[in-house]
């Protein structure tokens, strides 16, 4: 659809631009405009040696079940940061290079020739994990256990860390007009805690930690509050991050010393609950073998840790103390039809004004100042996003 | 405790009355005002040929488990009209005279001898359900269901409307200091609706619908709203309710027009949800026989009628329809483990200003008159309270 | 595949017939008799206006994704009579003529274009279902309740009781070859009773009921012993019946005389149960609306009404009793994800010998006498099956 | 009410003892054995240096609450050779000379006061926890987390391995007339897997892996195939363990070798239970760090480590291998509402011959010689029980 063959450097092969005569389905109800479609296909690449590095890419085919997007905001998510510094996240390791992103809204600049419901101008949300539909898991409707799953950014697929990019329509999810590209990028992390909360099943009313204050963390307190946990208490080592919980109007915080041991952690965390009203959830989001074990202590008779964070491959429990205790472990992975449900929360403003998890925003340009912004911790940065007009 | 011996008028024999000559447990935290202690223990009586009464009671004996409780706030409930309108509610009758009262909450003016924990001057609510804690139900923890229970103001147990009140003290729940003792007696409404969206399990983000606007309408939709449920739908006969409902921010309401057939109020409710958004609970707290028949074809496949209102012993419903669509039918009686939960989240503000459900208030020596308000539909009453300083 | 072209009688017009030069994936494992493959596609319809007949219907096409199935055995369900005396279940109405049939099992003479993992020869159990995998419900794993599904025999969908039939290869379920066709054809109910103990998720030793000991309701029987569900108490209007459920080991049982009335039924039904074990499931096998209004009464406090049984649309429930105790209604619809557990449960015997559910066999050439014997009570049977070689 | 006044060893101040005149609840039902009575009171005690010895203790005083059994069957528990040769499971810890104990039948011997409902004579199982009643999850029907539970036979609280022992009334349960008493003694174990398959929630056909052979994991085998676990595969270390389950009728057992690493265990355990068929529960019966490991990989996607076994304090899991995959740990803790279940399916054969888990028999005074056995992996004792006629 773009007028004009695109070049690009590092050596990748740029493929001829074509530009469809007419919309596959239907009237034109939007026009695109032609110089954003003339626009470089910028993409952000990770190495298997921890480098960053943008290419420009030619414009993406169109599959007939596909649309091609115009990417407008993509978040920055702390496994990427992972892919980029460690190289690998538990057995996902990155082995060749690979382009980064699945935190993503944008506008449809093309339509496959199959796909109906779409037209070209829509917004939509990008759901980034595109399942078999044949597995066991896939008909259990559990698709984000799909072991032939295609994630967005997350070897061996690329991701959305580019300015166009074809993404199967079942995928794409319809934006109201009121919702800004921002909100529609965050859709994404706010499922992955919104999948964790609706597998906490939490009772209105119950009592929750939630340990660490960052992105995920930030955004697993909104839905939990949202699911009616009551009282929330939000734990981090970083006093800013807990200033930003609070400004979100989460008055019980606590600030872990790193001079506690695992059970002075766990008596204090019980002791800023309350008198009456022991954790009952930990929604565990640092991935820090510490805070896990801590967790386990803290948690009432019977509680749960739902573990949401990345971290190490293996940790250690205190498993006979749990078993004396019935104490749980639930894992949550991505989600399943969740974008949806997310949506519709988000724009009738039901987790209050979310954009204020964005505390940084870079031109898809400075993609790789981004990334060093969100992985220095001097910079306070909760979720960066990257933003192309 | 009190001062002076009380006679009663109506027959019943007074007990003299008698002061304990020290706290039975420790020091006295608290002095009751003498003055209040001799006022008249002013009872509300119903019969089964449908009349109300007032009369003067002695002040009650405190068992050895139990406390006495100045009652200060005490809400007529919609099964307390039925009871002397209609002398029933399915299998339980009015065969003697009772006196009423369940919604209540109070300060201590005499401790029991065995009783720890609490102490004359503590302002509690009342948990009006006293259950044996011996039988399989008592042991499964839904004490609610136990056979034995004796319910304040449900024949054949007496109720909390009069002035001075023994209760066992398993049963009383403090109170913050900051909360009201009207919020106190509407901890038992919201505990009703507090069990029906515990038994409900909604996922956030969850449609439903409320049906009916009253006082369990209301509390219900105050409680699926704190729960996450959303969007929610409520729906009246009566346009002043709905509008009640709009004052509490539940913008999406719908008037009944009893001209509608039952398939086509299931029609008009679905079309008020929104686009892609079915309702897949409905919690029904009318009890009336075309609403229930009509919410389970407004349901989304899968759904869930949550029965919470009452209405006529024996409904139609259609089943096979539920049958090829897997509708189910949940029903939720009184609760257990609600108070210490619902006085939690009450007093920290998580359900938003309740007392406005509390749209008229009479002193205890107008009990008959508050009833006669409460009756009359043309009042427009949500919640009517009797209070006593 | 066939060798010759099929005609037929009643005005349907037949196709030719044609014969693939080879198998679509790879190797000739197996070979089909042509003498089979030259018999007439036997057809068995119902028309709306109750009346039963069967054509020679050509040799079906073979869709890419689809296996045309020689059928070999196939059950007469309940339902069928209902479509064939009543014209309708629901609101499930018979509008044109329609092939009948839904359980059913056999061999793959021809195998699709686009279909892996099938060869010709292979002996399969048909899944009928055939649903969407684009709807909210498929996405779930509830797909079931697809809006969309087409379904085996129930209209508008025409069904398997004819000597071949194409079907999904998606919907075909390899049968071990120790395993007879004819249990193959009882996977089909034996999934209907499963599902119902899905749904009910007992626990190990929860006393149960069964109302009715007809296949469904001995099927249902065979399923709930299975999960653990103990004791077990059969109920029937009929005397063989129930001397079928203890044949199969079922030693409670209790006839149901109708000269009781629905509280004297609840009643004997507790008592058969035994000291202290209440029935708090009770799996509603008949759809009769006297049994169904008893089995409320007759469940222990907080139990569940599940309903498998077909019968009117609409029912009266003694809802406000109910509401006192907590009891439930969960309803069944068909199945999901049953087959690869069922064919596993009755191939390694966990039912036990289950053929014995079959009382009467009929050739294909002889469906409509089979259909007669299955709708007269006074033959006394259970399942019916059509087979042919 | 024995006849005369016994002496003890080891220091014990005996106390005399008294016959009571008459029965305190009616008239006399049985009469014991005035020889019995007369009996030593023979005790068994850990000490915190592992030693084990037996005392005469004095009959034991019968408070109004609770009955005198005389214990005719206890079985020894793997837990009571953890406090013999450890001192200690988990943060629970043998700090002074405890009496062992908490498998057990016996007979009544004496009523207490207040007891209604058991006679002299009666035979009872025991139910070894005392919970408080007035806790937040004695409340909820989660009594087994109750933390001020006497539980006999673990610190503090003395046990059952005495002649005479005097039990809350609240904790007997009466044992069918044809159920001997040691099948009253397996109760206990075949609760705790009880418990466990409970919170398990399988569902009818869930292929499971059972980790250990032992009593507990024999035992959970046979709860997990009465709640309808198919398939069920069998691991341990010592092919005589294995032999046993096979005789138990399970066919599917896997001799883990120790040489194995901890993923090829995992290999093997998927391999053995068969293609399509991968364990979706694991019933971890040993407790052994390198077992629940293995367990974590072997699971299906979505599945569910169910920790039965005890251990060490700490275990290392692969946490974020889990996560990618939502894979749960579960944990189970004695046991709720498990006797009136338990021994109903013992009674009725639900379970098979349980009997044949008792592989040695000793007399009371033989107790130690008992412990010797049970301790000795050569003898290859499953359970061995201490019987007094």
């Amino acid at each position: 659809m773009p007028l004009a063959v695109e070049t690009t450097a590092n050596g990748h092969t740029p493929t001829p631009l074509k530009r469809s005569s007419a919309q596959p389905n239907g009237t034109v109800k939007h026009i695109i405009d032609p110089v954003l479609l003339a626009k470089p296909n910028l993409a952000l690449w990770v190495t298997k040696d921890h480098k960053l590095y943008q290419t420009e890419e030619p414009y993406p085919e169109c599959p007939p079940d596909q649309c091609v997007i115009h990417v407008k905001a993509t978040g920055i998510c702390g496994s990427e940061i992972h892919f980029w510094k460690s190289g690998r996240i538990g057995d996902c390791c990155v082995t060749h290079d690979l382009i980064l992103g699945h935190e993503s809204a944008g506008q449809i600049v093309e339509v496959g020739a199959n796909v109906k419901g779409f037209a070209v101008g829509d917004r939509v949300s990008i759901e980034p994990g595109v399942s078999c539909w044949e597995c066991d898991f896939c008909l259990r409707g559990r698709y984000n256990l799909c072991p032939k799953v295609q994630f967005s950014g997350t070897p061996p697929s690329h991701g959305t860390m580019r300015r166009f990019v074809a993404h199967p329509a079942r995928y794409l999810h319809k934006m109201p007009d009121s919702m800004s590209y921002e909100l529609g990028a965050l859709v994404e992390p706010l499922s992955v805690a919104y999948n964790a909360v609706v597998r906490a099943a939490p009772y209105l009313g119950q009592p929750v930690v939630i340990a660490g204050a960052g992105p995920i963390g930030l955004s697993m307190a909104l839905c939990a509050r949202a699911a009616g946990c009551h009282p929330i208490c939000i734990t981090d080592l970083e006093e800013n991050r807990l200033q930003q919980a609070r400004d979100f109007g989460f008055d019980r915080t606590l600030r872990i010393d790193t001079s506690w041991d695992r059970l002075e952690t766990a008596e204090r965390v019980r002791a800023v609950m309350g008198a009456g009203c022991m954790p009952s959830i930990v929604f565990e989001c640092t991935g820090a073998a510490s805070s896990i074990y801590s967790a386990c202590y803290a948690l009432e008779n019977g509680g749960t840790l739902l573990q949401v964070g990345c971290g190490k491959p293996d940790v250690e429990i205190p498993l006979m103390s749990m078993g004396f205790r019935e104490i749980n472990i639930v894992t949550s992975f991505r989600y399943t039809q969740s974008w949806p449900v997310v949506l519709r929360l988000v724009a009738d403003g039901v987790f209050g004004d979310v954009t204020r998890l964005i505390t940084h925003r870079f031109p898809l340009e400075k993609t790789i100042e981004a990334f060093e912004t969100c992985a220095d911790r001097s910079k306070l940065a909760i979720k960066v996003q990257i933003v192309d007009e």
